[in-house]
């Protein structure tokens, strides 16, 4: 197998996060993809290969032009503003309010986010153009035969919708990927979300396509973060209405529960008749992740992986969350070695 | 005159807000109303007046059922979950999301609320009810044949709405003062709100009924806080369209451009025909106002307070903003003595 990387991603490396009410060190940080990196290197599992350049226009078919616009100029504004330290976000058009886009950085900041834990850094761009380039990059290479590839993203994406971020994540590489398969031929994709967190960026994307399908195994969003998508009676909507399926499960679960819900959701990727396959892998359902609240141990990520096998598509498997960084690297690769092992 | 006052104040003692992108000491702070009461004192304006009790009933005209629950019983849920630290939310439902309240407490906190900067604490709920009890004091003493009275609201509340805090506000004083009005055999009432900031949780409140004016003069939301609301084409919907007007000025505003707006504002007020009147006065319109870009000067609201006497309705007015601590006292004595010298 291939894993896809870029060294990039340490120029997304925020202070601190907003979380629990208090400002922390970011859990989202450079040494995630260094730990998942020196496993997959150690475990043997095949070559570590630099994406190439793709381009923005593969960018561009998932998220709107303004954002985008957005994200490349943010932060000279901010430091012109404010001074050179990580913008956060302060506020959000909720209920009743207009969302609509603001001319000062404080207002964009506020209109193109969704919470207040997603430092945007002088890196930020270069970073995450960089993950996406990632994503593609491995997308390329099952689109061009690979049967598994394995896009070590970071920052991850999951989280941001075509035009907001938040939960780490600026540009969705997962959908950006899906859409490089449509793009490339595949009448139809499929997304699994295996994160501890819901993929709500990934679920309003394709919403209301019914090309495209997406799965999501995730803590309920009525106890858990980001709490305002991802409930089981979220199915799609318009075109896209049965395209998604949700499987909320509640804090403590552990592999007895997941397994239930691994299995309706691959059976439902059955149904739906893919031809290309897209994993947003996070580990973050780890007993030990340190935001999660899973009961997942280390070899039930080996069961993941034969699982993903087990669907037979042509599979890219993406990076998303996982923040318990000591067993990051075992998790992940538990996963890969599943896969292996049973494909 | 009157003046409504409660030491309960204090007991909303935040620690730290989000700020433009930092976390600092909160500019909302006992010291705020500590010096106005000083100042009113000092200048000899009348009596220093405890509210009494009003209830709940009269702030549930306003507040729904499910946020006065979560205020009240939000602290120790908080407490057990994180531990005894002020709360801040974290994400917020914006375009795509479902807004559904939650069942934990990080969930409500987020779901109840549009910003980071608004600490929730110990004592929140005995000063919001004891600042809303200040206003309803004062809406009594006017209603009673008082032609003025100050309500020395602390902590403010023009940008909490029906069900959501923010911007220093959970729960809407001059909203509930309004209400009062009316529920006391006022068939028409006026809010004018001259906050530097616009009072999008005021607005939000009334904005679909044609028995409550709403007039706010304010920095343009494409350029200030809270962004997304406040534009000059909001006019109010369904029953209460016509019954909104909005005068978005931009940074630098000082008292030229200011005095046109509030003659229109106040041309408004008289065409409409209310009976009583409510002020939101914030005077972080100042020049040296720490988070505003106003430049009004302190003599300046000799003049507003002149304005609005000028309106010749039954008046409370009710304390919101203004952060340049030392100037505090000055500006709003000089409101009420502009007021009073011109009445
Ligand atoms: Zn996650
Ligand atoms: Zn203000």
């Amino acid at each position: 197998m291939l894993t896809y990387y870029s060294d990039d991603h340490r120029l997304q490396d925020g202070k601190a996060e907003l979380i629990d009410g208090r400002l922390e060190p970011c859990h989202e940080a450079p040494v995630r993809a260094d730990i998942v990196l020196r496993h997959v290197r150690a475990a043997g599992l095949g070559e570590i290969v630099a994406p190439g350049d793709h381009g923005l226009a593969p960018i561009a078919r998932i998220h709107a032009a303004n954002y985008l616009g957005f994200l490349q100029t943010a932060w000279p504004k901010w430091v012109a503003e404010h001074g050179d330290y990580d913008a956060l976000p302060l506020n959000w058009a909720v209920r009743g309010m207009r969302s609509v886009e603001p001319d000062s950085i404080d207002g964009k900041l506020s209109y193109f986010s969704f919470d207040a834990g997603t430092p945007l850094t002088a890196g930020t761009w270069q970073a995450v153009y960089a993950s996406a380039q990632v994503a593609l990059g491995g997308a390329a290479a099952v689109g061009g035969g690979e049967r598994m590839a394995f896009a070590l993203c970071r920052p991850p994406g999951h989280h941001a919708a075509g035009d907001y971020f938040g939960g780490y994540c600026f540009l969705n590489n997962a959908a950006i990927a899906a859409q490089a398969f449509r793009d490339g031929g595949a009448e139809r994709v499929a997304v699994l979300d295996v994160d501890y967190h819901h993929g709500n960026g990934t679920q309003t994307i394709f919403d209301d396509r019914s090309d495209v399908f997406f799965a999501s195994i995730h803590a309920d969003p009525r106890q858990e973060y980001p709490f305002f998508l991802g409930h089981a009676d979220e199915t799609g909507s318009g075109a896209g209405e049965g395209a998604t399926a949700n499987y909320p499960l509640p804090w403590g679960t552990a592999w007895g529960g997941y397994e239930q819900a691994l299995e309706q959701a691959v059976g439902r990727i059955g149904t739906f008749g893919a031809e290309a396959l897209v994993i947003s892998l996070g580990v973050d359902s780890f007993k030990d992740d340190p935001i999660s609240r899973f009961r997942l141990e280390h070899e039930d990520f080996l069961h993941i992986g034969a699982a993903i096998a087990g669907i037979g598509l042509p599979t890219l498997i993406v990076m998303e969350g996982g923040y318990a960084v000591d067993a990051l690297g075992v998790n992940v690769v538990n996963v890969l070695k599943g896969y292996l092992d049973a494909a």
